[in-house]
């Protein structure tokens, strides 16, 4: 087991009609004025938002709000948020939302607790040293960014999608409640479900073997993904698997499913990211585009890892061989993502990737040749022009 | 699934080496005089206490010691320490030890942060409004009190063992390295699986039958609990099985098994409470003695929920009915307790209790007939009274 550090400060409250509590949790944080960040119109037509603002008068909060958060959210509205919680002394921030939101609410908090560009961050250029608290009211079971220290923003200038962790950013509290996720499109929910597996399955991919406290919680939690999933295809209102779905979304991307691992490899959001940032796919549904791809192509260097996912995950019979029984794992994933709609290559999504389209994102994702990736089998340009490739489908 | 919170703010530091970081987290919390609470001898005699104390000297941190703590620690000391913290201004409060030690130090910061006596709070005369801050150097895995909101203490004035939680006790961070628990006796390693169980099971065994992701992540630990206790028994110095153990015990009681359920039954935990607060027996052996009669006692009110258990966790092969089913997992859980050496009933601690302390014992759980325990089924004294006697083994 490795050596690791685990640190889940945030308050959950989680169940029916939590988000009643909300002003009173903001009151608690002892803020003066509150930002209320939020993406599209979905929040104000079901009312929700209405009732944040009552729970926020009723407890005495002052508050001014800022929408328009879109999938993959701009770097510019960030800008907007800095610029407008500087002028109104905003000192808390409260993100009505998905991940998306919740995302745009931390760039936003990094960006009022340091001086200078906040792209820096998502750059790479330097650290923060510190993000106004936030706090979340979640109404999509996906990203995981109510309890992780990561945030992942897009720069419309080269649309480049780029990620930051820090535990500054980690929220005050998550205030969740399933029912606020049933109205959620099928296509949306799905492609959720997927990003929450994947955040397990990034860090259960890696080189340590004696984690099995660990590896059985992760297991157990993309089993419990799949099985809900496959439930809310056709029973999108059944309240148990949507809880069952909103908690593994929080467990997955704490960090409890990597302690004691080595990290993970973490290539598929990579190689997604740069997807997202091209075309502006739904992020689970990228993933799973190129899961498959990449799973086949690193496969040779853990095969035994793979073997264990595909028995206890996947269910598989072990075969002759680690190889033979990993690759009916990795079959019988790629199955189950089509069964609840989600793609298996680019072309799924509706997208006829170009050659110089291919290149582009393996540049892209190397960071012009600056960066390797991954962990399982670390990953040049090369390979990931590749990895691209063989997730294309079909024909071109 | 219910409603739930989840709290877990401590900061944890795991893996090998890990104390050296002690001085530098103290600091970084600010403080200006720590208290360092300890128990035995054994942490002066392994050099650890030294080390700790050589950590705090180079991070500048000033600081006062207090040893003395016993298993089942006593009001007198805590009374001790609160005297002694108030004269010196003690700031934060490092506990280097087991559960005992952690709870007392909890206490300590209790009655330092409130007025009037401390054991208010454990009498369940009225709620603390703070408590100091507190750090952890765990050197036993067992209690989980380094995440828990809880702490139990003795009262030598009538012997009362009681317990009381809130968030304000979370300790800030946990060091924990699980080469300190290498050392262990073979009894106490045992005894510390088993209370580490226990804090599972006593919150898988509730009536809410639809929270498969919290069943599922119980189901595991406790088996991976049971593994690697096993392996201890002959390999005390296996690092990664003392890691799995040390890992777990801290999951087993920061409410991760408890999400989603109504709080779990907790008999068990009270009916030793007094066996504990009587006999001064280890507390994880105290529950290994009472837990099967109690399960036997209250199977009738949930078959099914027993036969999952047995099926998923002892591996079972369903019988003919759920209560049959149930059954041989119960008894298969007692083969398990007597293969790590552990007691399946109060005489196997060496203890003939007599008919008169099985009546004490009653009359002090049920708080002198001024409660019920118990969420499978609610029990009251004359309960408890026949649970006690069944769990006193063989002739009188």
């Amino acid at each position: 087991m490795e050596n690791f550090q685990y640190y889940t400060p945030t308050k959950v409250i989680f169940g029916k009609g939590t988000e009643e509590q909300t002003g009173e949790l903001v009151k608690a944080e002892g803020c003066k004025k509150v930002l209320v960040h939020y993406g599209s119109g979905s929040v104000k037509r079901s009312g929700l938002l209405d009732r944040i603002y009552r729970s926020l008068d009723a407890a005495g909060v002052d508050y001014i709000s800022l929408g328009g958060v879109v999938p993959n959210p701009h770097l510019s509205l960030v800008y907007e948020g800095i610029e407008l919680c500087r002028k109104e002394n905003v000192d808390f921030i409260l993100a009505v939302g998905g991940g998306s939101v919740i995302d745009s609410a931390k760039a936003i908090g990094y960006g009022i607790a340091n001086e200078g560009d906040v792209w820096d961050f998502y750059d790479g250029k330097r650290e923060a040293e510190g993000c106004l608290p936030i706090g979340v009211v979640l109404t999509i079971s996906a990203a995981g960014s109510e309890m992780s220290d990561s945030s992942v923003i897009t720069n419309e200038n080269g649309w480049l999608k780029r990620g930051y962790s820090s535990d500054y950013s980690r929220a005050r509290f998550a205030v969740m409640n399933p029912e606020l996720t049933m109205t959620l499109p099928k296509y949306q929910t799905a492609s959720g479900c997927v990003d929450i597996m994947m955040h397990t399955m990034e860090r259960y991919f890696n080189h340590c073997d004696n984690m099995e406290l660990t590896d059985g919680i992760s297991e157990h939690l993309i089993r419990t993904v799949m099985k809900h999933a496959k439930i809310l295809m056709t029973e999108p209102e059944d309240y148990n698997a949507r809880a069952e779905v909103m908690w593994a979304g929080s467990l997955s991307h704490n960090d409890l499913t990597g302690c004691g691992t080595d990290g993970g490899d973490w290539s598929s959001h990579q190689l997604e990211h740069e997807l997202g940032g091209m075309f502006d796919v739904a992020h689970g549904a990228g993933l799973a585009a190129v899961w498959g791809s990449w799973a086949r192509y690193v496969l040779d260097a853990a095969p035994a890892r793979f073997a264990k996912f595909a028995v206890n995950v996947m269910g598989v019979q072990p075969g002759s061989s680690d190889t033979e029984t990993a690759l009916e794992g990795i079959r019988a994933m790629e199955a189950f993502y089509r069964s609840i709609g989600m793609p298996v290559c680019i072309r799924d999504m509706g997208i006829d990737v170009t050659e110089e389209q291919l290149r582009e994102l393996a540049e892209k994702c190397s960071h012009f040749g600056g960066r390797t990736i991954g962990c399982i089998r670390n990953l040049d340009r090369d390979d990931m022009y590749q990895i691209y490739r063989n997730a294309r489908g079909g024909e071109a």
